[in-house]
Protein backbone atom coordinates (compact mmCIF):
# COMPACT_ATOMS: atom_id res chain seq x y z
CA UNK A 1 0.00 0.00 0.00
CA UNK A 2 1.36 3.28 -0.63
CA UNK A 3 2.03 5.88 2.28
CA UNK A 4 -1.66 7.10 2.52
CA UNK A 5 -0.46 10.22 4.79
CA UNK A 6 1.45 11.49 2.33
CA UNK A 7 0.35 15.38 1.94
CA UNK A 8 1.06 17.58 -1.05
CA UNK A 9 0.58 21.19 -1.83
CA UNK A 10 -1.93 21.17 -4.89
CA UNK A 11 -1.46 24.02 -7.21
CA UNK A 12 -2.00 22.61 -10.31
CA UNK A 13 -4.72 22.18 -12.63
CA UNK A 14 -6.43 18.98 -10.94
CA UNK A 15 -7.83 18.80 -7.37
CA UNK A 16 -7.06 21.54 -4.71
CA UNK A 17 -6.42 21.09 -1.11
CA UNK A 18 -9.92 20.28 1.35
CA UNK A 19 -10.50 22.36 3.60
CA UNK A 20 -10.19 20.73 7.50
CA UNK A 21 -13.76 20.59 8.70
CA UNK A 22 -14.36 18.30 4.97
CA UNK A 23 -12.09 16.15 5.89
CA UNK A 24 -13.26 15.56 9.21
CA UNK A 25 -16.56 15.54 7.72
CA UNK A 26 -15.81 13.03 5.70
CA UNK A 27 -14.43 10.55 8.27
CA UNK A 28 -17.98 10.23 10.21
CA UNK A 29 -19.98 7.35 10.29
CA UNK A 30 -22.13 6.63 7.36
CA UNK A 31 -26.13 7.38 7.66
CA UNK A 32 -28.67 5.76 5.64
CA UNK A 33 -29.65 7.55 2.21
CA UNK A 34 -33.52 7.79 3.46
CA UNK A 35 -32.03 9.16 6.98
CA UNK A 36 -34.12 11.95 8.29
CA UNK A 37 -30.70 13.40 8.81
CA UNK A 38 -29.50 12.90 5.58
CA UNK A 39 -32.29 14.39 4.00
CA UNK A 40 -31.44 17.68 6.09
CA UNK A 41 -28.26 17.55 4.65
CA UNK A 42 -28.92 17.02 1.67
CA UNK A 43 -31.33 19.86 2.12
CA UNK A 44 -28.36 22.15 3.45
CA UNK A 45 -26.16 21.38 0.52
CA UNK A 46 -28.64 22.34 -2.14
CA UNK A 47 -29.30 25.65 -0.38
CA UNK A 48 -25.39 25.81 -0.31
CA UNK A 49 -24.77 25.12 -3.59
CA UNK A 50 -27.72 27.88 -4.58
CA UNK A 51 -25.10 30.27 -2.60
CA UNK A 52 -22.43 29.45 -4.73
CA UNK A 53 -24.23 29.15 -8.18
CA UNK A 54 -26.00 33.12 -7.41
CA UNK A 55 -29.24 31.07 -8.35
CA UNK A 56 -32.33 30.22 -6.68
CA UNK A 57 -33.55 27.41 -8.60
CA UNK A 58 -35.07 24.62 -7.54
CA UNK A 59 -33.04 21.60 -9.42
CA UNK A 60 -29.55 22.52 -7.40
CA UNK A 61 -28.28 19.57 -6.49
CA UNK A 62 -25.05 17.87 -6.02
CA UNK A 63 -24.63 14.91 -9.05
CA UNK A 64 -23.60 11.78 -8.21
CA UNK A 65 -20.38 11.94 -10.61
CA UNK A 66 -17.79 13.79 -11.74
CA UNK A 67 -17.90 17.28 -13.57
CA UNK A 68 -17.58 15.42 -16.15
CA UNK A 69 -20.64 13.42 -15.67
CA UNK A 70 -22.20 17.31 -15.08
CA UNK A 71 -20.92 18.18 -18.24
CA UNK A 72 -23.14 14.77 -19.81
CA UNK A 73 -26.14 15.54 -17.56
CA UNK A 74 -26.09 19.26 -18.90
CA UNK A 75 -26.22 18.04 -22.64
CA UNK A 76 -28.41 14.84 -22.07
CA UNK A 77 -31.06 16.79 -20.71
CA UNK A 78 -31.09 19.58 -23.29
CA UNK A 79 -30.50 18.07 -26.75
CA UNK A 80 -31.23 15.12 -28.19
CA UNK A 81 -31.15 14.12 -31.86
CA UNK A 82 -30.67 16.96 -34.63
CA UNK A 83 -30.68 19.98 -32.09
CA UNK A 84 -28.25 22.31 -32.96
CA UNK A 85 -25.44 23.07 -30.14
CA UNK A 86 -22.97 25.51 -30.49
CA UNK A 87 -20.06 25.43 -28.35
CA UNK A 88 -17.17 27.59 -28.05
CA UNK A 89 -13.95 26.01 -28.05
CA UNK A 90 -10.65 27.37 -26.90
CA UNK A 91 -9.62 24.49 -24.50
CA UNK A 92 -9.59 20.74 -23.23
CA UNK A 93 -12.98 21.22 -21.53
CA UNK A 94 -14.91 23.25 -24.73
CA UNK A 95 -13.87 20.26 -27.04
CA UNK A 96 -14.86 17.74 -24.55
CA UNK A 97 -18.38 19.77 -24.74
CA UNK A 98 -18.08 18.89 -28.60
CA UNK A 99 -17.45 15.05 -28.29
CA UNK A 100 -20.26 14.93 -25.30
CA UNK A 101 -22.71 16.76 -27.36
CA UNK A 102 -22.43 14.67 -30.52
CA UNK A 103 -23.04 11.69 -28.06
CA UNK A 104 -26.07 13.32 -27.19
CA UNK A 105 -27.16 13.04 -31.12
CA UNK A 106 -26.24 17.59 -31.58
CA UNK A 107 -25.39 18.92 -34.24
CA UNK A 108 -22.65 20.76 -33.20
CA UNK A 109 -21.61 24.20 -34.54
CA UNK A 110 -17.88 24.75 -33.22
CA UNK A 111 -16.67 27.97 -32.69
CA UNK A 112 -12.90 27.70 -32.34
CA UNK A 113 -10.78 29.76 -30.77
CA UNK A 114 -7.00 29.70 -30.15
CA UNK A 115 -6.24 27.88 -26.38
CA UNK A 116 -5.37 30.74 -24.18
CA UNK A 117 -7.85 33.66 -25.25
CA UNK A 118 -10.69 34.03 -23.84
CA UNK A 119 -14.28 33.43 -25.91
CA UNK A 120 -15.20 36.28 -28.88
CA UNK A 121 -18.72 37.05 -27.46
CA UNK A 122 -19.97 37.92 -31.09
CA UNK A 123 -18.65 34.97 -33.13
CA UNK A 124 -20.47 32.49 -30.74
CA UNK A 125 -23.72 34.68 -30.85
CA UNK A 126 -23.65 34.87 -34.58
CA UNK A 127 -22.93 31.30 -35.16
CA UNK A 128 -25.93 29.57 -35.93
CA UNK A 129 -29.11 31.84 -36.48
CA UNK A 130 -31.43 29.63 -34.03
CA UNK A 131 -29.26 27.24 -32.21
CA UNK A 132 -31.10 24.72 -29.31
CA UNK A 133 -28.21 25.84 -26.38
CA UNK A 134 -24.97 27.69 -26.43
CA UNK A 135 -22.60 26.43 -24.44
CA UNK A 136 -19.09 27.53 -23.22
CA UNK A 137 -16.75 27.24 -20.77
CA UNK A 138 -16.04 30.20 -17.72
CA UNK A 139 -12.81 29.38 -16.62
CA UNK A 140 -10.74 26.81 -19.04
CA UNK A 141 -9.19 24.75 -16.55
CA UNK A 142 -6.59 23.96 -19.07
CA UNK A 143 -5.76 27.32 -20.08
CA UNK A 144 -6.92 29.23 -16.46
CA UNK A 145 -8.56 31.30 -19.04
CA UNK A 146 -11.53 33.40 -17.62
CA UNK A 147 -14.56 34.01 -20.50
CA UNK A 148 -17.39 36.47 -20.49
CA UNK A 149 -20.77 34.28 -19.79
CA UNK A 150 -22.64 37.01 -18.94
CA UNK A 151 -22.81 38.82 -22.18
CA UNK A 152 -23.39 35.36 -23.47
CA UNK A 153 -26.85 35.11 -21.21
CA UNK A 154 -27.41 38.34 -21.87
CA UNK A 155 -27.96 38.09 -25.57
CA UNK A 156 -28.51 34.64 -26.27
CA UNK A 157 -32.13 35.24 -27.09
CA UNK A 158 -34.19 31.95 -27.58
CA UNK A 159 -31.04 29.84 -26.96
CA UNK A 160 -30.71 27.91 -23.37
CA UNK A 161 -26.91 28.70 -22.21
CA UNK A 162 -24.79 25.78 -20.82
CA UNK A 163 -21.62 27.08 -18.40
CA UNK A 164 -18.60 24.63 -17.23
CA UNK A 165 -18.05 26.87 -13.70
CA UNK A 166 -15.76 23.25 -12.67
CA UNK A 167 -12.67 25.68 -11.84
CA UNK A 168 -14.58 29.17 -11.35
CA UNK A 169 -16.96 28.03 -8.63
CA UNK A 170 -16.84 29.01 -5.63
CA UNK A 171 -13.86 30.98 -6.27
CA UNK A 172 -15.09 34.02 -8.81
CA UNK A 173 -18.24 35.80 -9.44
CA UNK A 174 -20.98 33.83 -10.46
CA UNK A 175 -24.35 34.83 -10.99
CA UNK A 176 -25.92 32.20 -12.88
CA UNK A 177 -29.76 33.80 -12.67
CA UNK A 178 -28.34 37.38 -13.00
CA UNK A 179 -26.31 36.02 -15.90
CA UNK A 180 -28.61 34.07 -17.64
CA UNK A 181 -27.06 30.49 -16.99
CA UNK A 182 -30.13 27.68 -17.95
CA UNK A 183 -27.57 24.78 -17.28
CA UNK A 184 -24.58 24.95 -14.98
CA UNK A 185 -22.13 22.62 -13.99
CA UNK A 186 -19.28 22.30 -11.58
CA UNK A 187 -16.98 20.45 -9.88
CA UNK A 188 -16.15 20.23 -6.36
CA UNK A 189 -12.35 19.39 -6.22
CA UNK A 190 -11.13 23.18 -6.64
CA UNK A 191 -12.60 26.40 -4.94
CA UNK A 192 -14.87 24.24 -3.13
CA UNK A 193 -12.12 22.56 -1.26
CA UNK A 194 -13.81 18.98 -1.32
CA UNK A 195 -12.49 15.96 -2.72
CA UNK A 196 -13.34 15.48 -6.61
CA UNK A 197 -16.51 13.13 -7.16
CA UNK A 198 -19.98 15.21 -6.84
CA UNK A 199 -20.85 17.88 -9.55
CA UNK A 200 -23.16 20.54 -8.40
CA UNK A 201 -25.50 21.10 -11.24
CA UNK A 202 -28.19 23.95 -11.43
CA UNK A 203 -31.15 24.01 -14.22
CA UNK A 204 -33.44 26.69 -14.72
CA UNK A 205 -37.58 26.71 -14.83
CA UNK A 206 -37.04 27.47 -18.03
CA UNK A 207 -34.26 25.06 -19.28
CA UNK A 208 -36.11 22.09 -17.62
CA UNK A 209 -39.94 22.93 -19.30
CA UNK A 210 -37.44 22.49 -22.19
CA UNK A 211 -35.70 19.45 -21.20
CA UNK A 212 -35.37 16.05 -22.97
CA UNK A 213 -38.54 14.24 -21.52
CA UNK A 214 -36.77 10.34 -21.30
CA UNK A 215 -33.20 11.16 -22.22
CA UNK A 216 -30.92 8.34 -22.94
CA UNK A 217 -29.49 8.62 -19.18
CA UNK A 218 -31.74 7.16 -16.61
CA UNK A 219 -29.09 8.04 -14.29
CA UNK A 220 -28.67 11.93 -15.21
CA UNK A 221 -32.58 12.23 -15.71
CA UNK A 222 -32.98 15.57 -14.09
CA UNK A 223 -36.60 14.75 -14.33
CA UNK A 224 -36.04 11.88 -12.24
CA UNK A 225 -33.45 13.37 -10.26
CA UNK A 226 -35.86 16.62 -9.03
CA UNK A 227 -38.11 13.77 -7.23
CA UNK A 228 -34.95 12.64 -4.86
CA UNK A 229 -33.96 16.45 -4.06
CA UNK A 230 -37.36 17.33 -3.41
CA UNK A 231 -37.08 20.45 -4.63
CA UNK A 232 -39.57 19.74 -7.97
CA UNK A 233 -41.88 17.97 -6.20
CA UNK A 234 -42.51 18.94 -2.70
CA UNK A 235 -43.50 16.69 -0.03
CA UNK A 236 -43.50 13.66 -2.60
CA UNK A 237 -40.02 12.78 -2.71
CA UNK A 238 -38.82 9.66 -4.54
CA UNK A 239 -36.02 7.06 -4.28
CA UNK A 240 -34.01 7.50 -7.06
CA UNK A 241 -30.48 5.92 -6.43
CA UNK A 242 -28.64 5.88 -3.22
CA UNK A 243 -26.13 9.19 -3.52
CA UNK A 244 -22.48 9.16 -2.29
CA UNK A 245 -23.98 10.12 1.76
CA UNK A 246 -20.48 10.39 2.49
CA UNK A 247 -19.25 12.87 -0.23
CA UNK A 248 -21.99 14.69 0.57
CA UNK A 249 -21.30 15.39 4.07
CA UNK A 250 -18.13 16.80 3.18
CA UNK A 251 -20.05 18.98 0.87
CA UNK A 252 -22.31 20.51 3.33
CA UNK A 253 -19.36 20.83 5.77
CA UNK B 1 -26.00 21.49 10.42
CA UNK B 2 -27.41 18.24 11.21
CA UNK B 3 -25.66 16.53 14.15
CA UNK B 4 -22.86 14.88 11.73
CA UNK B 5 -21.36 12.41 14.18
CA UNK B 6 -24.68 10.43 15.14
CA UNK B 7 -23.67 7.24 14.28
CA UNK B 8 -26.72 4.42 13.13
CA UNK B 9 -26.23 0.91 12.86
CA UNK B 10 -27.14 -0.02 9.55
CA UNK B 11 -28.46 -3.37 8.34
CA UNK B 12 -31.40 -2.06 5.90
CA UNK B 13 -31.26 -2.38 2.10
CA UNK B 14 -29.10 0.87 2.03
CA UNK B 15 -25.71 1.27 2.66
CA UNK B 16 -23.76 -0.33 5.21
CA UNK B 17 -21.27 0.42 8.09
CA UNK B 18 -17.42 0.87 7.06
CA UNK B 19 -14.67 -0.46 7.86
CA UNK B 20 -12.88 1.67 10.51
CA UNK B 21 -9.42 1.93 8.26
CA UNK B 22 -12.24 2.97 5.19
CA UNK B 23 -13.20 5.87 7.88
CA UNK B 24 -9.66 6.47 8.11
CA UNK B 25 -8.78 6.35 4.66
CA UNK B 26 -11.10 9.18 3.68
CA UNK B 27 -9.55 11.90 5.90
CA UNK B 28 -6.42 11.24 4.09
CA UNK B 29 -5.00 14.07 2.27
CA UNK B 30 -6.09 14.77 -1.29
CA UNK B 31 -3.69 13.78 -3.90
CA UNK B 32 -3.21 14.34 -7.39
CA UNK B 33 -5.16 12.40 -10.03
CA UNK B 34 -1.99 12.00 -11.83
CA UNK B 35 0.66 11.45 -8.89
CA UNK B 36 2.23 8.42 -9.58
CA UNK B 37 1.23 7.58 -5.77
CA UNK B 38 -2.48 7.83 -6.76
CA UNK B 39 -2.21 6.07 -9.97
CA UNK B 40 -0.38 2.77 -7.52
CA UNK B 41 -3.30 3.22 -4.91
CA UNK B 42 -5.73 2.95 -8.49
CA UNK B 43 -3.74 -0.22 -9.83
CA UNK B 44 -4.24 -1.58 -6.37
CA UNK B 45 -7.96 -1.07 -5.80
CA UNK B 46 -8.49 -2.32 -9.13
CA UNK B 47 -6.66 -5.82 -8.57
CA UNK B 48 -8.48 -5.54 -5.22
CA UNK B 49 -11.79 -5.69 -7.24
CA UNK B 50 -10.55 -8.52 -9.43
CA UNK B 51 -9.92 -10.73 -6.65
CA UNK B 52 -13.95 -9.62 -5.23
CA UNK B 53 -15.02 -10.15 -8.61
CA UNK B 54 -13.03 -13.46 -8.80
CA UNK B 55 -12.19 -12.38 -12.65
CA UNK B 56 -9.05 -12.18 -14.49
CA UNK B 57 -10.49 -9.24 -16.59
CA UNK B 58 -8.06 -6.20 -17.20
CA UNK B 59 -11.08 -4.02 -17.50
CA UNK B 60 -11.78 -3.95 -13.86
CA UNK B 61 -12.27 -0.47 -12.38
CA UNK B 62 -13.84 1.54 -9.83
CA UNK B 63 -16.50 3.67 -12.08
CA UNK B 64 -16.80 7.20 -10.77
CA UNK B 65 -20.48 6.59 -10.32
CA UNK B 66 -22.92 5.16 -7.98
CA UNK B 67 -24.59 1.51 -8.39
CA UNK B 68 -27.09 2.55 -10.71
CA UNK B 69 -24.34 4.27 -12.61
CA UNK B 70 -22.56 0.72 -13.17
CA UNK B 71 -26.08 -0.18 -14.13
CA UNK B 72 -26.66 2.67 -17.19
CA UNK B 73 -22.78 1.70 -17.88
CA UNK B 74 -23.24 -2.02 -18.35
CA UNK B 75 -25.99 -1.21 -21.02
CA UNK B 76 -24.74 1.56 -22.51
CA UNK B 77 -21.66 -0.06 -23.59
CA UNK B 78 -23.32 -3.34 -24.62
CA UNK B 79 -26.76 -2.23 -26.11
CA UNK B 80 -27.91 0.18 -29.14
CA UNK B 81 -30.40 0.95 -31.38
CA UNK B 82 -32.39 -2.32 -31.97
CA UNK B 83 -30.18 -5.10 -29.88
CA UNK B 84 -32.43 -6.99 -27.60
CA UNK B 85 -31.68 -7.58 -24.38
CA UNK B 86 -33.25 -10.43 -22.17
CA UNK B 87 -33.79 -9.09 -18.62
CA UNK B 88 -35.01 -11.08 -15.89
CA UNK B 89 -37.24 -8.90 -13.40
CA UNK B 90 -37.87 -10.57 -9.84
CA UNK B 91 -37.53 -7.33 -8.12
CA UNK B 92 -36.82 -3.59 -8.36
CA UNK B 93 -33.60 -3.29 -10.22
CA UNK B 94 -34.41 -5.61 -12.54
CA UNK B 95 -37.28 -3.52 -13.21
CA UNK B 96 -34.78 -0.71 -13.25
CA UNK B 97 -32.42 -3.01 -16.04
CA UNK B 98 -35.28 -2.63 -18.25
CA UNK B 99 -35.54 1.01 -18.08
CA UNK B 100 -31.67 1.87 -18.56
CA UNK B 101 -31.73 -0.96 -21.20
CA UNK B 102 -35.22 0.57 -23.23
CA UNK B 103 -33.62 4.43 -22.89
CA UNK B 104 -29.97 2.56 -24.63
CA UNK B 105 -32.45 2.09 -27.27
CA UNK B 106 -32.32 -2.11 -27.24
CA UNK B 107 -35.63 -4.08 -27.42
CA UNK B 108 -36.18 -5.26 -24.23
CA UNK B 109 -37.81 -8.69 -23.31
CA UNK B 110 -38.79 -8.92 -19.65
CA UNK B 111 -38.96 -12.39 -18.41
CA UNK B 112 -41.35 -11.41 -15.02
CA UNK B 113 -41.08 -13.67 -11.67
CA UNK B 114 -42.80 -12.84 -8.07
CA UNK B 115 -41.00 -10.73 -6.52
CA UNK B 116 -39.52 -12.43 -3.65
CA UNK B 117 -38.55 -15.81 -5.50
CA UNK B 118 -35.42 -16.47 -7.40
CA UNK B 119 -35.25 -16.43 -11.47
CA UNK B 120 -36.15 -19.27 -13.14
CA UNK B 121 -33.00 -19.80 -15.27
CA UNK B 122 -34.92 -21.96 -17.87
CA UNK B 123 -37.40 -19.59 -18.92
CA UNK B 124 -34.97 -16.51 -19.31
CA UNK B 125 -32.86 -18.69 -21.72
CA UNK B 126 -35.63 -19.48 -23.72
CA UNK B 127 -36.74 -16.07 -23.51
CA UNK B 128 -35.71 -15.33 -27.42
CA UNK B 129 -33.79 -17.10 -29.53
CA UNK B 130 -30.70 -14.86 -30.06
CA UNK B 131 -30.49 -12.08 -27.42
CA UNK B 132 -27.40 -9.85 -27.81
CA UNK B 133 -27.50 -9.59 -23.90
CA UNK B 134 -28.95 -11.70 -20.90
CA UNK B 135 -29.81 -9.54 -17.72
CA UNK B 136 -29.98 -10.47 -14.07
CA UNK B 137 -29.63 -9.32 -10.65
CA UNK B 138 -27.42 -11.99 -8.37
CA UNK B 139 -28.51 -10.79 -5.18
CA UNK B 140 -31.83 -8.34 -5.59
CA UNK B 141 -31.36 -5.65 -2.83
CA UNK B 142 -35.40 -4.66 -3.07
CA UNK B 143 -36.37 -8.71 -1.36
CA UNK B 144 -32.95 -10.22 -0.68
CA UNK B 145 -33.14 -12.99 -2.76
CA UNK B 146 -30.30 -14.91 -4.47
CA UNK B 147 -30.32 -16.47 -8.26
CA UNK B 148 -28.31 -18.83 -9.93
CA UNK B 149 -26.33 -16.79 -12.08
CA UNK B 150 -23.70 -19.11 -12.47
CA UNK B 151 -26.55 -21.37 -14.80
CA UNK B 152 -27.27 -18.82 -16.43
CA UNK B 153 -23.55 -18.18 -17.80
CA UNK B 154 -22.96 -21.56 -18.44
CA UNK B 155 -26.03 -22.07 -21.08
CA UNK B 156 -25.79 -18.35 -22.54
CA UNK B 157 -24.34 -19.22 -25.76
CA UNK B 158 -23.82 -15.86 -27.86
CA UNK B 159 -25.03 -13.59 -25.67
CA UNK B 160 -23.52 -11.91 -23.05
CA UNK B 161 -24.16 -11.85 -19.68
CA UNK B 162 -24.94 -8.73 -17.46
CA UNK B 163 -24.51 -9.40 -13.88
CA UNK B 164 -25.62 -6.73 -10.99
CA UNK B 165 -23.58 -7.61 -7.92
CA UNK B 166 -24.59 -4.45 -5.35
CA UNK B 167 -25.93 -6.32 -2.85
CA UNK B 168 -23.76 -9.55 -3.50
CA UNK B 169 -20.13 -8.59 -3.75
CA UNK B 170 -17.75 -9.11 -1.04
CA UNK B 171 -20.54 -10.97 0.71
CA UNK B 172 -21.14 -14.17 -1.08
CA UNK B 173 -19.28 -16.40 -3.92
CA UNK B 174 -18.59 -14.66 -6.72
CA UNK B 175 -16.99 -15.80 -9.77
CA UNK B 176 -17.11 -13.96 -12.37
CA UNK B 177 -14.64 -15.98 -14.90
CA UNK B 178 -16.11 -19.34 -14.01
CA UNK B 179 -19.59 -18.47 -14.08
CA UNK B 180 -19.59 -17.04 -17.26
CA UNK B 181 -20.10 -12.82 -16.25
CA UNK B 182 -19.61 -10.85 -19.18
CA UNK B 183 -19.88 -7.58 -17.52
CA UNK B 184 -20.78 -7.24 -13.88
CA UNK B 185 -21.35 -3.80 -12.26
CA UNK B 186 -21.42 -3.54 -8.41
CA UNK B 187 -21.80 -1.04 -5.13
CA UNK B 188 -19.21 -0.04 -2.66
CA UNK B 189 -22.04 0.49 0.31
CA UNK B 190 -22.90 -2.70 1.48
CA UNK B 191 -20.69 -5.74 2.11
CA UNK B 192 -17.73 -4.32 0.62
CA UNK B 193 -17.80 -1.45 3.96
CA UNK B 194 -17.03 1.61 2.11
CA UNK B 195 -19.09 4.33 1.30
CA UNK B 196 -21.71 4.34 -1.47
CA UNK B 197 -20.48 6.40 -4.82
CA UNK B 198 -18.33 4.21 -6.38
CA UNK B 199 -18.78 0.91 -8.77
CA UNK B 200 -16.64 -1.92 -9.48
CA UNK B 201 -17.04 -2.80 -12.63
CA UNK B 202 -15.61 -5.21 -14.68
CA UNK B 203 -15.84 -6.50 -18.23
CA UNK B 204 -14.29 -9.59 -20.34
CA UNK B 205 -12.61 -9.24 -23.17
CA UNK B 206 -15.28 -11.01 -25.02
CA UNK B 207 -17.60 -8.31 -24.05
CA UNK B 208 -15.01 -5.61 -25.00
CA UNK B 209 -14.76 -6.68 -28.53
CA UNK B 210 -18.66 -7.08 -28.87
CA UNK B 211 -19.19 -3.78 -27.27
CA UNK B 212 -20.50 -0.63 -28.55
CA UNK B 213 -18.35 1.85 -30.06
CA UNK B 214 -18.79 5.04 -29.50
CA UNK B 215 -21.33 4.83 -27.28
CA UNK B 216 -24.19 7.84 -26.34
CA UNK B 217 -22.48 7.82 -22.88
CA UNK B 218 -18.73 9.54 -23.08
CA UNK B 219 -18.64 9.55 -19.17
CA UNK B 220 -19.49 6.16 -18.82
CA UNK B 221 -17.22 4.77 -22.11
CA UNK B 222 -15.07 1.64 -21.19
CA UNK B 223 -13.25 2.32 -24.39
CA UNK B 224 -12.27 5.73 -22.89
CA UNK B 225 -11.96 4.42 -19.59
CA UNK B 226 -9.46 1.59 -20.38
CA UNK B 227 -6.87 3.83 -21.48
CA UNK B 228 -7.31 5.32 -17.94
CA UNK B 229 -7.05 2.57 -15.86
CA UNK B 230 -4.08 1.84 -18.17
CA UNK B 231 -4.82 -2.26 -17.95
CA UNK B 232 -6.40 -2.06 -21.91
CA UNK B 233 -3.29 0.37 -23.01
CA UNK B 234 -0.24 -1.20 -21.61
CA UNK B 235 1.78 1.72 -20.65
CA UNK B 236 -0.20 4.47 -23.04
CA UNK B 237 -2.06 5.57 -19.94
CA UNK B 238 -4.32 8.52 -20.78
CA UNK B 239 -6.27 11.41 -19.09
CA UNK B 240 -9.98 10.72 -18.91
CA UNK B 241 -11.38 12.68 -16.33
CA UNK B 242 -10.92 13.43 -12.68
CA UNK B 243 -11.68 10.44 -10.75
CA UNK B 244 -12.84 10.55 -7.01
CA UNK B 245 -9.22 10.05 -5.60
CA UNK B 246 -10.54 10.39 -2.08
CA UNK B 247 -13.33 7.34 -2.64
CA UNK B 248 -11.01 5.33 -4.14
CA UNK B 249 -8.28 5.90 -1.08
CA UNK B 250 -10.89 4.19 0.65
CA UNK B 251 -11.83 1.42 -1.55
CA UNK B 252 -8.05 0.25 -1.79
CA UNK B 253 -8.18 0.49 2.07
Amino acid sequence: MPNILTSRFLLGPGPSNCYPEVTAALAHPVIGHLDPLFIERLDNTCEGLRTVWGTQNARTLPLSATGSGGMEAAFVNTVDDGDVAVIAVNGLFGERMCEVARRCGATVVRVDHDWGTPIDVERVLTAHPRPKVIAAVHAETSTGVLSDVASLGQNKGDALLIVDAVTSIGGLELLADDWGIDVGYAGTQKCLGVPPGLSPFTMSGRAFERRIENPRSWYLDVGLLGGYVGAASGSGRTYHHTPPVTMIAGLEA
